[in-house]
């Protein structure tokens, strides 16, 4: 079934204690649509770009999966850009400086084809843009939420009317604590259930995610990378590849939901490998499979024992 | 078969937002052997008390499986004293202070019938202390050993020798990147197993616990608690219930090492559910099972899908 993936696309300047550079294609949406496109043949692509997008950053959006009549191109603005820079342990980075540029322009438009049942990765972007996102889809859609602190701070009132149009609501776990209002990740993921969305994912970095919803609780763990190299994108990838794997799957179960936990955790696994969406545009699906084995057999549960 | 334990039995004053009290039963052993005795009936006992120990803390060590045979009781110094204060997160804490007290005089001496081939749980200690004890013990005694940074700040050559000695190290994730010298926690715990130990367990609090060993790696989420009073003694508890496990077992198997993780971590759940020992001294086997249930359920593992 084709799905609908609505965020930004950016030009971005990476800078670690490996390295730095400037003019990397960054942006949510892109980590969104290179992780979904292993699961979805069909991918309705939402969002804006600018006069600087060359043919060079259009070329990692070549798979023919991609329906790109939903980006609009601002003629007279640049893209959207944004600095970083990670700290040694690369778990923490300090935003070098954000142009809004483009995105300032951005009237999200969903093609029509698009407006349906399907699922709906609605990537972190300004609340006000996923409003008139979610204003355009069908109530039958299926819709997979992200946002961040930064909306938390600024705009709150409005990121509150988006989770509470939302199926499912997947944030990492400072904004769990930070949106929930408590310091203990359960009890700020009850919180948040109560404030609309029916499925809450969780996306702890190194630690894994973990999943929450009627069916039940689940968890999985990182697949264990001894070394990382730019977790840019890294949540914009889990996303990708969890609504990739829900739209695969057909389904909004709890195994599917489980699944897709797996399928996001693996697609977050191999876009922190290479800078930028590097590595995530050259995955095989062969080694996807060999991620989830991998992810599968950590988690072989003992039995109870004699105890 | 019967298993040693050996750590601070200590008086501990504890504050938190929500309570603070003095005079709580604390100290690693403590910890260590009122979460082993649901799975040893014999477990040995090792550490030092003062005079100030009375009736009413003997009393939390009543239970049969107890032999206190290697108790050295200090009868002109007070029990070591510790206290602390923890931020509303209950996830840092600051040291109010310690007093070394009776563990000044502190000359482990393990029982003649718990020197052979049995587990034995290394609790937290000075690696000084720590080395004594393995000086005394059999070469086909199971040594699963706890530490903390305070000892890599100042005794590190002492902690590197004890851990070349021991067959498991269980430490907790700052450790485990400060002993391995690396932000990367799977590049750490590699370096770690490096340094002697063929298995490596780390502990992350609400994220669960993750074992290293040939077999394999196996991971382990938290039990989801909405609340926590007290987390003074969950590591000791963890490392009580993995070791009383594994002695139930008779293994050390990769299987054996697995279902260790999960008591472990169940008994830490107990743990920081009231003040001190108070929930885990009162624990029943049916609970314990019944939480062991609860993390299979959350690690349930979906098949593949047809992606």
């Amino acid at each position: 079934m084709s799905m609908l993936a609505i965020g930004t696309v950016g030009l971005d300047y990476i800078e670690t204690p490996d390295l730095s550079a400037s003019g990397v294609l960054g942006g949510t949406l892109t980590f969104i649509a290179l992780a979904a496109r292993h699961f979805s043949s069909r991918i309705g692509l939402v969002a804006v770009i600018g006069r600087d997008f060359s043919d060079e950053h259009w070329a990692w959006f070549r798979d023919p999966a991609f329906d790109r009549s939903g980006v609009q191109i601002e003629k007279n603005l640049d893209t959207f850009a944004w600095g970083a820079r990670y700290d040694a342990t690369l778990n923490d980075r300090v935003t070098l400086y954000t142009h809004i540029n483009a995105l300032e322009a951005f009237e999200p438009r969903v093609p029509e084809a698009y407006r349906g049942p399907g699922v709906v990765a609605l990537g972190n972007l300004d609340p006000n843009n996923q409003l008139k996102t979610l204003n355009q889809l069908s109530p039958s859609a299926y819709i997979v939420c992200d946002t961040m602190n930064l909306w938390m701070n600024t705009a709150l009132e409005q990121v509150h009317e988006v989770i509470a149009r939302v199926d499912c609501l997947i944030i990492n776990d400072s904004e769990a604590r930070q949106l929930g209002e408590s310091s203990n990740l359960i009890s700020a993921a009850h919180r948040i259930l109560g404030m609309g969305p029916r499925v809450l994912v969780i996306k702890k970095a190194e630690h894994g995610a973990q999943l929450f919803a009627e069916g039940g609780v689940f968890c999985v763990p990182a697949v264990p990378l001894a070394s990382i190299v730019d977790p840019t994108g890294a949540g914009d990838a889990f996303l990708g590849g969890f609504a990739g794997s829900l739209s695969a799957a057909g389904s909004h179960g709890f195994e599917a939901l489980q699944r897709a936990v797996v399928y996001g955790t693996v697609m977050a696994s191999f876009c922190v490998e290479e800078l930028g969406p590097g590595r995530l545009s050259q995955v095989e699906a062969a080694e996807i499979r060999e991620r989830f084995a991998i992810l599968k057999v950590m988690m072989e549960f003992p039995d109870m024992g004699g105890q």
